[in-house]
C-alpha cells in the first residue's frame, strides 16, 4: 500500500504546499538525503494555530499542532519527490517547541508529528530526534520541524528486476 | 586502546542508557552515519542537573552537565553500535544551553562535551557544532546535545587485511 | 568565474576568519559533506553586532547581520577548503535569531545570509532551511547559523578530462 493510501485510509488529507515565506526550498536533495525546511502548522501559507504550548495552548494542542506539521511537510515532499514513496527512511527530526519558560513537556508534543510519520511508514519512519525550546517563534507557531529523510532516485521504483 | 578501556583509564562509567521519553530512537544509523537524538544529563531516565545556567548554575556546573550528556549519549551509542569504536568521526555537534536572557557563555558549558569527545577520539573527535540558547528546556535541563557522527559498518573491523 | 571574483565584483571582501572560541571546528568535512560551525556577524572574533532584534536591532538590521554571517562562514570556508568553488551545493541552514518575545519575522532577517548564497551560487546555492527563535545567545550575537554544504574533493577539480 503507497503512503498516500494510507493516508487516505486513516481519512487524512494533504494541506495545500507552503510556498517559503523566505528565500529558500522547502526540500532539498542531495545524494539520497532529503533536507527538509522548517515547517509548522501550515496550510498553504494558512497559520492553523498559533500560540505558547503551556500558556495559550495544551500539551494536546500543541500534539495537535505537530500533527498538523508533520502533513505540511508532508506536502512539502510530495511536491519536492513526486511520491511520498521515495521516501525510504525517516534520519532525524528537531521539533522546536514554541514554549512558556516553564514548560518541559516538549517530548510529549513533538510525538504529534512522529507518532503520524510512523503510523505511515513503520519501522522506516523511527527517527532520532531533539525537542528543544525556542522562546519566540516566527510567526508565533507553536512548534516548527524539519527533517533530513532517505530518498530513494526517481529512476528506481524499488521494484526488483529479474 | 579501545574507547573504553580509555573511558576506564580515566575513570569514568557509563551511565545506564536512556529509555526515551517520547516516540523516537536514540541513535539511528543509515548509509555510514549515525544521527543522534537530543540527549541530557542523565543516568538511565534521571536527570542528573536541572536548572538555568547563568541563574540556578554557574558556567562550571554547566560544563559538568555537559560532560554527563556526552557520558549518557555515549551510553545510547554503545547500545545503537554494539562498540564505540565503530564511531570512526564525529562531524556536527548542537548544543541548546537552557540559560539565563543574559548569559553568553554558551561555548564554555558545551566544552564539557566537545573536550570529552575529543579526549577520547583525539582528532577523529574534532567536530564542527553550533550553540544557541533555548530559553525553555525539556525537563528543565539545562542542556541538550545531539549528533552526527560517522559509522564503520559492522562488518568492517577495522583490520587491513594481507 | 570564481566565487571569489563574484564577491570581487560586488565589492565584498571576507572577514578575517573566526579562531573558535570552543573546543570545535569551524569546519568539519567528511565523505563530501561539510558541516559548518554555528557563525556570527564576526569579523575575526570581533562582534560587528549585538543585540536582541526586534527590541536592540530592527529586521533590516538583523538582515545585515545574517548577511555579515554569511561572509564570516565563507571565511572559514576558504581556510578549509582552499576555494570556495569545491562547495557544490548547499543543502541545509538554521538560522537561530535571537530576537524578542513577539518577533516574527525571522524569515526576513535569515533572508541576510540566504540572499547572499544563492547570489554567489545561483541555484546551487538553494538550501531548506530553518529559522527558529533563540532567547538567549552566545556573546549576545543577534543570530548564529550553521550549515550542511556538498563539497567536491580537493583533488577533483571539476574539469573533465577527454
Amino acid at each position: 500500500m503507497t503512503i498516500e493510501s494510507k493516508l487516505e485510509q486513516m481519512g487524512l488529507k494533504l494541506p495545500e504546499p507552503i510556498t517559503p515565506p523566505g528565500n529558500y526550498e522547502p526540500v532539498k536533495v542531495h545524494d539520497g538525503l532529503g533536507y527538509v525546511a522548517g515547517h509548522g502548522p501550515f496550510d498553504g501559507n494558512n497559520v492553523l494555530v498559533s500560540g505558547l504550548v503551556g500558556r495559550d495552548l495544551t500539551p494536546d494542542e500543541g500534539y495537535e499542532a505537530a500533527r498538523a506539521t508533520a502533513l505540511s511537510m508532508l506536502a512539502s515532499l510530495k511536491v519536492a519527490l513526486g511520491e511520498l514513496d521515495r521516501i525510504t527512511a525517516w534520519l532525524r527530526v528537531v521539533g522546536y517547541v514554541h514554549c512558556a519558560p516553564d514548560f518541559q513537556q516538549n517530548a510529549a508534543v513533538v510525538n504529534g508529528f512522529s507518532d503520524l510519520v510512523i503510523e505511515l511508514w513503520g519501522g522506516a519512519g523511527r527517527h532520532a530526534r531533539s525537542a528543544p525550546g525556542q522562546g519566540p517563534s516566527p510567526l508565533n507557531v507553536p512548534i516548527i520541524v524539519d527533517a533530513i529523510v532517505a530518498v530513494r532516485s526517481s529512476a528506481d521504483n524499488g521494484v526488483q528486476m529479474r
